[in-house]
């Protein structure tokens, strides 16, 4: 196993020195920023974080702000969401296509302000695009990339963690709904949101004096709730069937074969970057899709995307894949032909290690 | 250590393969992309970079293809330097800058046809900014990533190994010039270009199919030439001043700062994204700049910015830094503010290990 080299490109975050006082095993890099990928084994993470509750280091979700007279105007050019009912109360998953619908970035919008948003960004410099088309287009702006670091506490046992530290409020908070808190003084933003299943909080963790205090507090407070550092969790997301953009989508899928056609407003097309193409998918109807399958025997890591055959011809391809100790098989989300997407279809699939058999799911295992 | 965990989003290689059977030790991500940082040692690399021949995969460094009627127009209003003289026998270095003149990216670009260019990126998203740019501006260009990946032929002996495969024509290739050679039947593009100072050349290699074979070709033909695998060398190429973007340029400092002033042409800057902004710095003087410094005692790991104090005050960074064998001290780059830039300039230098003295020296190691 080759180790991950530092150096300053691949920037730490505010709670790297947490982290790493923790003992995590191993990093991807997201966003050129360290995440921690493990801290006992993948395993074990996964059945705390399913059992308990995990703090975790997603300051990689950087926020693309965009600030200024025309920020509403642009947000809305850039997604076919409609965001009429976007308020500083909530935050909502918002699709970005290119013009040819593929798309460049699968974020979650906050309303801080009347005038400014932040786009809390997957794994692409989004940013670039944002100020790309706002440049272009002379739209009255400023696209920045403030100091915000989410920190995630995620489990079954969020609640009283985070009610520990907040205060009870945050218990009756909605899902994607948003509210202010206050730690040591300092005003930050809390969502009920993550990347599990297992329900928690994202904290929206402003500079980078509170940051190291804030996480001691949390593992303080939750010491008799068992808490541990975690991270997202290969299994468990998949189990749970969560998208990873670079992963499972990529700039050669839309939105539509994403899965996310709630999140694909008609009244939108007209107007933002990639509805002409969505509007034309959505007529021709959608040729591949996002789909769970489920693989039989043992495989390798999945580390690159594993072509699908069904009767020796290809139709799709597996983008994800760990083996389940809670469900007893490997599970997999592909991107999968229409003609191939009926459940119970027979596929084979093709890993670094072979062939390998495996079976079209209706849903993924929740 | 902690290890790197693999996935579809950080993508292999078509040299993956390769650089493992050839025992790589670590990586880095790069454009979301493995690159290797070290095989044997840093240490022994860097000699062996010095001495002999090494391949390296940097297939991380992807293509923004710009195709179109108007690819030559959008390039030009992408960069501040004038590309008159750009054609298809040349490659060329080109800042691009966002309209505050900060740097998106440092890339090399080719023509590879009337209408056809490669940007050749450093680590970020620059085809978001171009894609935005056409988009909102209308130019009639296909912006897209080919299947396009460099491997480098890097060390004093690589004239040699470069011959012995495609014939006795490429010795004489001039610095940063471009000609077309043929592997296996396969016609492909090389350049005398390359991250180091020890010369040598970048081959473009198209698809996958002929990648592992040349990199074998490689191999076998350099046996006697002492040939290895490597990569770009930390401690090489601080002493050489090869800048890194994401460690020591980023979006926040202009080309100006960068010491690319040769590459910002006056006569563009009214034509170019950033370039108001850069005719004003270039008008009321030039604040701080790239400089070489020179650290004493031992340093630690350079994975985070180190902040350089004079008389007590802050006046600048250290962004990369290592320990030299050659040159007895640890060289390192900095951002220095023109008030502490005079050579001898005695310096306190903050790492995570504490305070370093050093000294600011008048140029890089070469």
């Amino acid at each position: 196993m080759a180790i991950m080299s530092g150096s300053r490109r691949v920037r730490r975050t505010v709670f790297s020195s947490g982290v790493e006082a923790q003992g995590v095993k191993a990093y991807t890099v997201y966003n050129r920023m360290l995440l921690p990928t493990m801290f006992e084994s993948v395993e074990f993470d996964y059945h705390h974080l399913k059992s308990d509750v995990q703090i975790w280091d997603v300051a990689c979700e950087r926020q693309v702000q965009i600030k200024g007279p025309h920020a509403a105007a642009l947000l809305q050019k850039l997604t076919p969401r409609d965001l009429t009912k976007l308020d500083p109360t909530r935050c909502m998953y918002i699709p970005i296509c290119n013009r040819a619908g593929g798309m460049l970035n699968d974020p979650v919008v906050l309303k801080v302000a009347h005038d400014t948003f932040w786009i809390s960004i997957a794994d692409s410099d989004l940013g670039m695009w944002v100020e790309g088309v706002a440049t272009a287009n002379g739209y009255d702006v400023e696209v920045s990339e403030p100091e915000i670091s989410p920190l995630g506490i995620q489990g079954p046992r969020s609640n009283e963690l985070a009610a520990r530290i907040f205060g009870d409020e945050v218990r009756s908070l909605g899902f994607f709904r948003v509210m202010d808190v206050t730690f040591d003084g300092v005003s930050m933003k809390i969502a009920r949101s993550g990347y599990s299943k297992q329900g928690g909080f994202e904290i929206y963790v402003p500079g980078s004096e509170v940051a190291m205090p804030l996480w001691n507090a949390l593992f303080t407070a939750g010491e008799n709730l068992n808490v541990r550092p975690g991270c997202p969790n290969l299994i468990e997301r998949i189990e749970g069937g969560l998208l990873s953009y670079g992963n499972d989508i990529t700039e050669e899928d839309s939105p539509l074969q994403a899965g996310f056609g709630r999140y694909v407003s008609d009244s939108q097309l007209d107007h933002c970057y990639g509805g002409g193409a969505l509007r034309k998918e959505r007529e021709h109807g959608i040729q591949r899709q996002i789909t769970a399958v489920a693989l039989h025997g043992d495989i390798p890591a999945s580390d690159r995307a594993w072509p699908i055959y069904k009767d020796g011809a290809r139709v799709g391809q597996v983008t994800s894949a760990a083996r389940s100790p809670d469900f007893g098989t490997n599970v997999a989300i592909a991107m999968v032909d229409t003609v191939a997407r009926a459940p119970g279809t027979a596929i084979e699939v093709e890993t670094q290690d072979g062939m390998r058999n495996g079976v079209v799911k209706d849903k993924f295992w929740i």
